[in-house]
């Protein structure tokens, strides 16, 4: 039980970010990803076509008997969750808690910023689970559409990426936040040209990193810890697009790994 | 027959930029427009996920009893022209002919820019329809991958956008092209940025324009222009995403026009 693998799941290829953390602070896992590169990105899609993708990539991942879940999607971990969480009996875990505990517990001044795609931004999903814990917190969420396409460019550090991150970020500055929250897992990958944006003193969350050891402390509670001291094997799965999954993985993950195309679905 | 309306498809969006050139050129005309906004972008779909969708808004259009279609989509007319052509009896007009032809009419050095989404640069069809009827031409194609989600936030004219058109033009400035064309139907929205990038004397060919001419003469060869002189009433549809529609709508069409969302297929 201890040495089966731990799936994650995100709409293409920016989940790889999480990969990396989790990678870093469970060295010992296997770890099976499934990117669904294909029908990326999700932000615009409705809730049931969510539901219904989520239900086709969680049934392949248990084929694969998986030992937890980490729904490495924002718009999913935003939008779905809890549709998502009761597709399984194993521990699922998302991206908008622990985003907004490290948030809250950086924060001083309860002035939180949370930039994210458009659909993360409208489903309120960090606005409501820090205002829960929080009622006095003041939150501002900036949609960043053009931050996704920058990093799948291979844009991160340069002017272009940097002046567009001062646009989208110049209100969250000037409202003097002291925490933001990067609500997309492909931000980290502009954290240069986000850190520049914003005063040097706000501190900046990546969910990720924060996942990691939830997922850590998920799996010693439950047991589920891999004690090996072989290697852990590592699988990718994406739904197409094998280009860019090569282009975003050297940058995310930081180590060079083959992806093995899949058809979970028809040509749809 | 006469009085049959012009059914334009896209991807998405895009396309609305044709449609603007034809009702410019074609006042008289009913259009029909389709953008498949909910499947977009399609530039990186497989050939016959592409086939099908064709199928899927060619037999919605027919349906409305159409005399002519309108391929407003660069994929789409860059990668299965050939095959979208048979899927009809009526006339069907592609984004590559027309761009070619303006672009072979202008030049004087035979020293051509493509600027494109990657999907068509990939594809090769400008540049091969180029070479097949001026063999010693110099072709140059650039993938602009930012240029769509650019013009879909709405920047156009600001200097993210300015910046972003000067790396990506700016080989084919060093290489003293002549003539540009711009591959892709959102491009036109970006035209300020594109001109300040590009020398001034290089001309930038838009093949929407030389679409609404060709289209002209197509329904005027066939008998089939409408000559009524009541006002013309346009229908558009989209699969989804209408606030996109409405933002883009607006800056391509230069009036405000309202979409039905249709579904043409479940929930994929």
């Amino acid at each position: 039980l201890k040495n089966k693998p731990i799936g994650i799941f995100d709409s293409g290829v920016g989940g790889l970010t999480v990969a990396r953390q989790i990678m870093d602070a469970l060295p010992q896992e296997h770890l099976i990803y499934f990117g669904d590169s294909l029908r990326a990105p999700y932000g615009d899609r409705a809730p049931e076509q969510l539901a219904q993708f989520s239900r086709q990539i969680i049934d392949f991942l248990m084929d694969k008997d998986i030992k937890a879940l980490v729904v490495a999607c924002g718009t999913i971990s935003a939008r779905i969750f809890g549709t998502v969480e009761q597709m399984t009996d194993i521990p699922v875990l998302g991206m908008v808690v622990p985003g907004v505990t490290a948030a809250l517990a950086a924060t001083k001044t309860g002035r939180i910023g949370v930039m994210a795609t458009a659909g993360t931004v409208a489903s309120g999903a960090h606005r409501t689970a820090i205002l829960t814990q929080r009622p006095d917190a003041q939150v501002m969420s900036v949609a960043c559409p053009l931050f996704v396409p920058l990093t799948e460019e291979g844009w991160s550090d340069n002017t272009v990426a940097d002046m567009t991150a001062q646009i989208y970020l110049a209100d969250m500055a000037a409202n003097r936040i002291d925490t933001a929250i990067l609500g997309c897992t492909h931000y980290p990958l502009l954290i240069n040209s986000i850190k520049k944006a914003l005063p040097s003193d706000v501190t900046i969350v990546d969910p990720a990193v924060v996942l990691a050891q939830d997922l850590k402390k998920t799996l010693g509670d439950a047991g589920l810890t891999r004690v090996d001291d072989t290697l852990p094997v590592h699988q990718f799965y994406i739904s197409g697009n094998k280009e860019k999954f090569d282009k975003i993985s050297a940058l995310a993950l930081k180590v060079s790994c083959d992806a093995q195309v899949v058809k979970l679905y028809g040509n749809k």
